[in-house]
């Protein structure tokens, strides 16, 4: 595409209103998108902008959920769309979740070719029978907000980078009279034949379609709208519905609508656009979504990009990450500063946006609604996320936080349950995982003063929810103190789940003064206890005659009362009252033993047999980091005494579960948890309980850090003398004054200075 | 239910405010609903107010439109849902055609029922092995905008009113703990497996639900969104998900959704609602209907309804009626004010009002859009109401009709197209018929100063839909000036009607000064010329090379170059020039026997062994009253100078094709367009090129009419000396003045006057 003399006017005016971010350190260089797309990440190396509505990206193959109507395992590799160990590349869609372990999305794949039209995307040992095209590493490249991919097959050079609702495509073709862009509206992540629900296309013009994609997974209920716009007209089109229905005009089928019919719809269709292309010709596409209608995808597709090349989409999109990512200023090894920023690359995923430019959206209960004064977002994997994500939101991204916990209340007001989100998924509620966490985010959010909306109301929302007798077995849980085991497979993953959520709403009765319902939640936050059983001195099924389960085995998870964490790793899970747990467990000796055990042990390959979300690499003797339940273990050390053990320990987790390779991640990222882990460790400090304003000093990884924080102010994290090898922490200072209970406050961030932090290679007892 | 005090003063206020209608003449007690209920008038016998959304009314069967994957074509007689043969109700849907012969709605069945819950639907001959009920006419009295009928499985009085949005029933219960109302949401008319697309139902609290069901039938994308509200709250409430899936909660299953879940959602689903019952004790049931969502659904509900009670809704929904009757006052037989009455309520069904009480509606291009300064209308049936319906519109309903255009010129922006309907339905182009007829009502609606809008405009899109190529040979037609029948198997009757439609367009724009424009279509509205076999005397499919098609019968018609109508009715089908076709047949005296032959011939049997809308009754000699290419034909012996064999004829055909009784239609009722025959007939003058200002006079069958226009004034049709048997004019006053051509002019009426009949029983020659 040729650059008209206006373009390189709005280039540069461009530049010069984003020229203040020259300010910024060049951060993106340290982003590789690549880490965690290979084995358990699940992420993704495609194009999107922080928090973004689109997250286009390249997907490696076209797997389905189900396999002669039942589950087939094999899809959960491609819950993110592209497997770096695969060799061929289908196409580019435009969204993807970031580290999940179950999947939706990738919609809108559209796949450049030259040649003869094949609408069928082949397969992965024989492309050339389909659309699909061979690929290597060495001509990908990945960054943060731009992709590109040399497809072999086509001699096509596939370029991606997106604003927050559009995706740009640029494809380089060679000389041809049969270039073609597929749209294949039937390809999806995690699809499978009937979940298709309903496409519309409707072409508008030349150069612009616009149309929906209407599916039932995940989200039980979810249709994407969108427009495409190309900068160059197609000379044909033409589409073919694998409904059957060539043919067209009701009962009287009067068009053949396979070539260039303007109206189209379907359960079932792909459509394809030609072209004649010079050598090197350049074809850019835009596509832009919206969960509302094609009207505002259009308005979001005019606004975010008009007269915006390529080139100037992807420089402001390079500009916003750098722009997020200089909330943290680190010193550190190459290598090091590579997995850092990639974590926080990974943090500034999830939530995605979800509404229009104009502030439109479409709630749960299936209306459109108008966010006034807030951003809406969706994408909520609160299982994982309320652990540590969100805490490090309300240091480096407080306001979106506060409009987080808007979106999370504008769920419950809008969803007919009237809970607040489980795993808030495009105005659906799909269920996935146990606990109701929002709780632990609305309580952190507003005790370290983030939420700006009605305290009183989310509080409200938080008893409400945490009420629903009918939910995962709380009914019994407010009455026995635990959750029966006949009645659950989650029965003791839940109660502690419970357990900790009703503390945080304990913390926020108390911050607003409400105490009838701290009294009442406070109590519930005890019923850990009901499941803990001194004889084995662990966490045990219970049954609804009181006594424990017989048949129990410590290392089992999955319908023996636990979800994702086996007794050995929920046994710890009492983040809101270490202390009592101490007790309970014999002391701080014993106690301090367990965890030695916990993180020595070694376990049986059967273990490994019959998961899919965890590998060896994921684990650390029995402790498991690819899943979270444990993500505050590492820390209980300091309550038991030995703060040394929480400084090696966390420094071991550091190091062997993050690498800066695509297969460096030791489970799922789980939109972000776990690089937020990452994030606030190597920082030094850790939010064991979110809801209390206290964190947890660890060893901060970084040799120095400075926190950009929104109110203006700066947080340093000095380190004097730290090595990889000097992982112990001899002193702390704390602005001068000296921490000694290995605890600093969310306020201490926030007023802004400096934590010294004093290292060696000695462990200090 | 008991009336409250509050209701009370509503019932008292409202009919304050209605107080006004007792100046009209009570005319609804001659509506008879049922008649065309039984064979082919296709008409049904429920609820609904003039113009309405809603189209309350019973279902007597569940035939599928497909059988083993094949047209079914048993499912043609319940194009309307209800046929007076049936024995048994299957419940009351909210959305029904008047008069088609295709079909779709039918949305939003309910049903009452006592006893052990049922949700199939049971078959007519074993009703009670479902939730359907035996019925008897005796029971069941059908009013305008209110309908009855003991439901005798049940013991239940089941009562229908409406609003123009919100469909109340009132379902009086025996004494029961087990009464329920079933809301199956699988059911409707030309229904079929796959024709559901998805279906959402929210239960908002203990009395209101609200959703949507999206079908693709008769219409491609097509949504329709309701709430729902009980006068008592349901005691408990359930569903059945015919898709299989009875558990709930994403790929963890948490859910029982079967009993009490508040939301639901899938392809096939059925709710039901239950209650405890008194004996007599009635539940009033409001049901609102919306183009655009669930919230508009429930805004509808609450503006149209609140308050009011069923008689309150009832009452109104007839003093609407009442008021629309009262534009046409008749004198005459109780017979022939059954008929008019009848005929006049079948007029003012369709088209529908497609847009919420807040102006808005999904467009064509599936956006909503606001109807600014007009009510948004669907259901334009254009082939058949093109002839009389909207002509009738211009001279009592211009305020309507100016609307209709408007809605068809919304259509035409809105659709990727760029074509005015050919039918339009829901938001949907169904493409059912031929011809581009709405460019005559567009350009009656002008050239009757009834438009308001932007007549250049309005020009426009008739000239652009008349040069779509690509459309039903509309390419070839403008090259060859005929369709060659190799390319069409409805080239004759397309050419035909191309011919006239032009014919339209070059007065519209000849009335506009656009003279290149009138130059360019007055030449193309010659081309019926082209299908003329002088030969043969009569319209002949022509081929490619020029010459006329060697096998061809006369009384064939699908597939031999017509539709709906042989060449012996097509033949006469040149409305816009009587006079050269007069010419081109040999003169005023052929013509005119060709005439008689046409309404003396007998048919063979085999013409109706392969037709499913014609009827012998339909039929007099080989003239087809029951559809609608000859019905200008009687009026034809006016330009070969036998009017007085148009008096006669006229009058046999109202006579004959009209009876007071359920199987009353000779055919389809065509949603209105044989009504407005009728009415413009039976006031003794008709529109036989609507975009004239011409009526041709025929014999009035009224005693006296008024008509009460819109500008205040009346025309009033006087008759002297009018009887069945003094069918014959003598003279014709128009204010006193003789008129001798037989036509009165537009102007004439509007302007108010008197037009007078001198009868007699001896023909004039």
């Amino acid at each position: 595409m040729k650059r008209s003399g206006i373009s390189v006017f709005l280039f540069i005016l461009f530049f010069s209103i984003y020229g203040k971010a020259q300010k910024f350190e060049k951060l993106i260089q340290y982003v590789n998108p690549m880490i965690g797309t290979e084995k358990m990440g699940h992420t993704y190396p495609g194009a999107t902008v922080p928090f973004g509505s689109v997250q286009l990206s390249p997907e490696t193959d076209t797997i389905s959920y189900e396999l002669n109507g039942k589950y087939n395992g094999e899809v959960y590799k491609y819950c993110a769309g592209y497997r770096y160990e695969d060799k061929t590349i289908v196409g580019f869609s435009s969204t993807h979740f970031s580290g999940t372990g179950h999947s939706d999305l990738g919609d809108l794949l559209l796949m450049p070719t030259v040649g003869q039209l094949q609408l069928n995307p082949g397969t992965a040992s024989h492309p050339e029978k389909g659309y699909r095209s061979r690929f290597s590493h060495q001509n990908e490249k990945a960054e943060a907000g731009y992709y590109q991919v040399k497809l072999e097959d086509h001699g096509i050079l596939a370029e991606l980078t997106a604003t927050t609702r559009v995706g740009v495509h640029r494809y380089t073709f060679p000389k041809s009279d049969q270039s073609h862009i597929i749209l294949d509206l039937m390809a999806g992540i995690y699809n499978y034949d009937g979940k298709n629900v309903w496409t519309y296309v409707r072409v508008e013009n030349g150069n612009t379609i616009t149309g929906y994609r209407q599916t039932s997974g995940w989200a039980r209920t979810r249709t994407v709208y969108f427009a495409i716009q190309f900068s160059k007209p197609f000379k044909s089109y033409g589409q073919k519905n694998y409904d059957g229905k060539q043919v067209y005009g009701g009962f009287w089928r009067k068009f053949d609508q396979t070539r260039n019919f303007p109206e189209i719809a379907g359960k079932n269709l792909k459509m394809y656009f030609d072209f004649d292309t010079n050598e090197n010709e350049a074809i850019e596409v835009k596509l832009a979504l919206s969960p509302v209608s094609q009207k505002n995808a259009l308005d979001n597709l005019e606004k975010e990009t008009a007269q915006l090349s390529f080139d100037q989409v992807k420089a402001k999109a390079q500009e916003d990450w750098n722009k997020e990512l200089n909330k943290i200023v680190i010193k550190s090894s190459e290598t090091e500063k590579t997995n850092f920023y990639t974590a926080l690359y990974h943090t500034f995923i999830n939530p995605t946006t979800y509404m229009d430019v104009n502030g439109e959206y479409k709630g749960l209960d299936q209306n459109i609604h108008k966010a006034e004064d807030f951003t809406n977002y969706t994408t909520f994997s609160l299982w994982d996320t309320y652990r540590a994500l969100h805490p490090l939101f309300n240091i480096i991204q407080p306001k979106r936080n506060d409009d987080i916990v808007k979106s999370m209340m504008a769920h419950y007001e809008q969803f007919s349950m009237k809970m607040l989100p489980i795993w808030s998924h495009y105005a659906n509620e799909n269920w996935c995982m146990s606990g109701y966490h929002s709780v632990s985010v609305v309580a952190d959010a507003i005790i370290k003063g983030v939420y700006t909306g009605d305290a009183k109301e989310a509080l409200k929302a938080c008893v409400e929810t945490a009420n629903k007798r009918d939910y995962e077995g709380i009914g019994s849980y407010i009455d026995l103190g635990y959750i029966p085991a006949e009645k659950s497979g989650t029965s003791v993953s839940n109660t502690l789940e419970y357990a900790y959520d009703d503390w945080a709403i304990a913390q926020l009765a108390k911050h607003l003064g409400e105490t009838e319902i701290y009294n009442q939640f406070i109590k519930r936050s005890e019923n850990w206890k009901n499941n803990f059983d001194k004889s084995t001195g662990f966490m045990r099924p219970r049954l609804a005659d009181g006594s424990f389960k017989k048949e129990f085995d410590l290392l089992s998870t999955h319908g023996q009362g636990f979800i994702e964490g086996n007794s050995w790793n929920y046994s710890f899970f009492v983040p809101q009252n270490p202390d009592a747990l101490i007790t309970l467990m014999g002391g701080k000796k014993k106690f301090s033993s367990k965890l030695d055990e916990l993180f020595t042990m070694h376990l049986p390959d059967e273990f490994f047999a019959d998961t899919e979300d965890i590998t060896r690499e994921g684990i650390i003797g029995g402790y498991v980091h690819g899943n979270e339940p444990a993500h505050h273990v590492a820390y209980l050390y300091n309550w038991a005494g030995q703060p040394w053990k929480t400084q090696s320990q966390i420094r071991q987790i550091l190091d062997m579960q993050y690498k800066a390779t695509p297969d460096g991640l030791g489970g799922n990222d789980d939109t972000g948890q776990m690089s937020a882990w990452y994030i606030l460790s190597s920082l030094g400090f850790y939010p064991v309980a979110p809801g209390s304003e206290d964190y947890a000093i660890g060893s901060p990884a970084v040799d120095h850090a400075t926190l950009n924080l929104e109110n203006g102010k700066t947080f340093e994290v000095e380190t004097i003398n730290q090595s990889p090898k000097n992982v112990y922490v001899q002193k702390i200072l704390l602005n001068g004054q000296e921490i000694k209970n290995f605890t600093l406050k969310h306020s201490d961030i926030v007023k802004g200075g400096k934590l010294t932090f004093y290292m060696s290679n000695k462990a200090k007892r």
